[in-house]
């Protein structure tokens, strides 16, 4: 038995004053839902992706999706946590229920509000994403300035990698509807630290980092033998979890090496070679995330990524392109919406409805979601189902 | 494909000072790995059981379970979280995983570090499991307190059920070495308000509460064609998930309708009723909690569990003797170790391993966990398996 996406929805991401966490968490599940032409009733089991740390005062979730449709009371509700790799935790729960074949319908919904706290408050909740014991007192930017940092020392200077990325996700992030930001950046503006584009941990600079969100996606799963009764289903050909160490020192960092594991084991369970990818959403939570995703998923060598992006080979109409949704940078990061936006997008395009973002032919799509740095790593490779 | 549970490990539950939240987590690790005579890597994926809510700054913590030994490095890592059931949330993610075939071999880790905050702290992190929306700055007690007095309001008044429930497992915590309090209790004094024993929420007293611990409990699980391959194995005849919605508004309170659906279908799952369960462990986050519990689970008509508790029905040497080790009341409740905790205590009954506690001949044993005012509710049914 294995697991097919048969409906999707996805809020705007961006800031929602006027709407709670609840009410994003029930508008992406009665979307879903509506979209798979199904009641809460059909529904077997839901599942929450949520990192929260203090950005909600809500520390009880999983109930929540119950709300959304009187015929989800008494499912089972689980709430799963991986840092920004939240929604996938979610997914990746539902697809093993879905496999064992307890579950026949599940929901899955991965949702985060964040710009109810000031700046500071969101530096101070996403921190917890770091390991405490030996990064205690260090941003998150921080985290991901270290790896540039040491990118730069083993290979070469990361940072015209880095604006370049910039430059393209906000580029492609004008053609989804969906996407917080939507205005073009100027490679130069991404380049040279300004007041308008200040160091945030150098060499990252605001230009190299993703949005503070508010925002939530939805998925509904099924077991495979279900997918014929539903207009279009995405399959998964492969779906791979690697957890690394937490402690940055324990770890080396340019590598990339949980990332660049689980994307090994992704194409080992799928039969496929990163050639045979169309097109990939990934986790530029940080523009250097980008940069070595590119490296880690073996588009090429350590060290070449930046000539790779130079050559336009991750933008539309490259060899792979990547983050036609806008990535993290631009699309929005709404932590535990992320994983779960992320295969929703790669469905879309996969069934044709990705709209102004669609990429004409693709087949198979890639969704690589992180938490932490380098800590989680789930990397899912999806196909079009017949129905 | 079925699961079952081949080795465990569990901390003291109370205060340690000493040792971290991580701390906690891998000694329970390694503690349940060397019980079943595994290593790190031997496991396929691990999951965590926490709340957190601000009780560690500990965020991202799935990924600390690794550290219990360098095999578990690359392994899939995984948060669960369902309030005060989240570790048996995490325990039934490893059964679907299991039952799936994608996980031959799963180490599951509950728990819970709640000392290191002062009392209003704790109450104030504890108060995330109640619905914000509609129950924003009422304490946990004053929930349970509610569901007390609707108790009383409908069929009798509780308090006196409730007090011999607090003598009965402080008098079992004696027999249990790793509960944090082993001392007897008076029916008086749990009877009567006092400057010892307070009222916390109008009916419950302090004696009605259980307690603010530091702890951690770890189990390996496996595909019970493993089961041969180790020293003993106790497996799942039935789990049964359920959540109710979160307002305590939209609830019969009494009825404890959530639970109820639980052990309904978890003793439809296993063919049996409650007759033929020889002893369980139950959720007494408060005393009230598991007076509700006893109706629910059917061991009597509602209204009527006062008589049975009286009687001496859930005493050892009763009909179906309730929390042996001293419940949470007694042994202690780090929240997210709790799920995990109360199947290691049923499966040593039912191997015969449960020392001082132990009921002779146990052949069917019982697990409820609870997340919430009935909100997330797991029932297990376990039995020994040939080995």
């Amino acid at each position: 038995m294995n697991a097919a996406i048969v409906g999707w929805g996805h809020t705007p991401f961006g800031r929602h004053d006027h709407l709670s966490f609840e009410d994003l968490v029930r508008t992406a599940a009665r979307e879903a839902l509506a979209d798979a032409g199904l009641a809460g009733k059909d529904v077997d089991a839901v599942w929450l992706g949520h990192f929260n740390a203090g950005l909600v005062p809500d520390g009880f979730c999983s109930s929540m999706i119950l709300s959304a449709d009187e015929g989800l009371r008494f499912k089972p509700a689980t709430r799963c946590e991986n840092a920004c790799a939240s929604g996938s935790a979610a997914l990746y729960s539902a697809l093993d229920a879905v496999r064992s074949g307890r579950v026949r319908i599940a929901l899955v919904v991965g949702a985060e509000k964040m710009t109810s706290l000031d700046g500071p408050g969101v530096t101070r909740a996403l921190s917890a994403a770091s390991y405490q014991k030996e990064e205690a007192g260090i941003s998150f930017p921080e985290v991901f300035a270290r790896y540039a940092r040491a990118y730069a020392a083993r290979y070469s200077d990361p940072r015209e990698a880095m604006a370049r990325i910039a430059v393209k996700n906000h580029a492609n992030a004008a053609d989804n509807p969906l996407a917080q930001l939507r205005r073009p950046l100027d490679l130069e503006f991404c380049l040279v630290p300004s007041d308008k584009n200040p160091m945030i941990a150098d060499p990252l600079k605001k230009t190299d980092c993703s949005l503070v969100s508010d925002g939530a996606a939805a998925v509904v799963v099924v077991a495979d033998d279900l997918a014929k009764d539903f207009r279009r289903a995405v399959g998964f050909r492969a779906s791979a979890q690697v957890n690394d160490l937490l402690p940055l020192s324990k770890k080396d960092l340019p590598a990339f090496e949980g990332p660049r594991e689980a994307f090994r084991q992704a194409y080992a369970a799928a039969g496929v070679t990163v050639a045979d990818i169309d097109f990939a959403e990934v986790h530029d939570c940080f523009t250097i995330a980008e940069l070595l995703t590119v490296e880690a998923m073996g588009l090429c060598a350590l060290g070449e990524g930046p000539a790779l992006v130079k050559d336009g080979a991750i933008g539309r109409g490259g060899r792979l392109p990547i983050n036609l949704s806008g990535g993290l940078k631009a699309k929005g990061h709404p932590v535990g919406a992320t994983g779960v936006s992320m295969h929703v997008i790669v469905a879309r395009q996969l069934v044709g409805e990705a709209g102004a973002m669609q990429l004409p032919g693709a087949e198979l799509g890639l969704a690589f979601n992180m938490g932490g740095g380098a800590v989680a790593s789930y990397v899912s490779i999806l196909e079009p189902l017949k129905v």
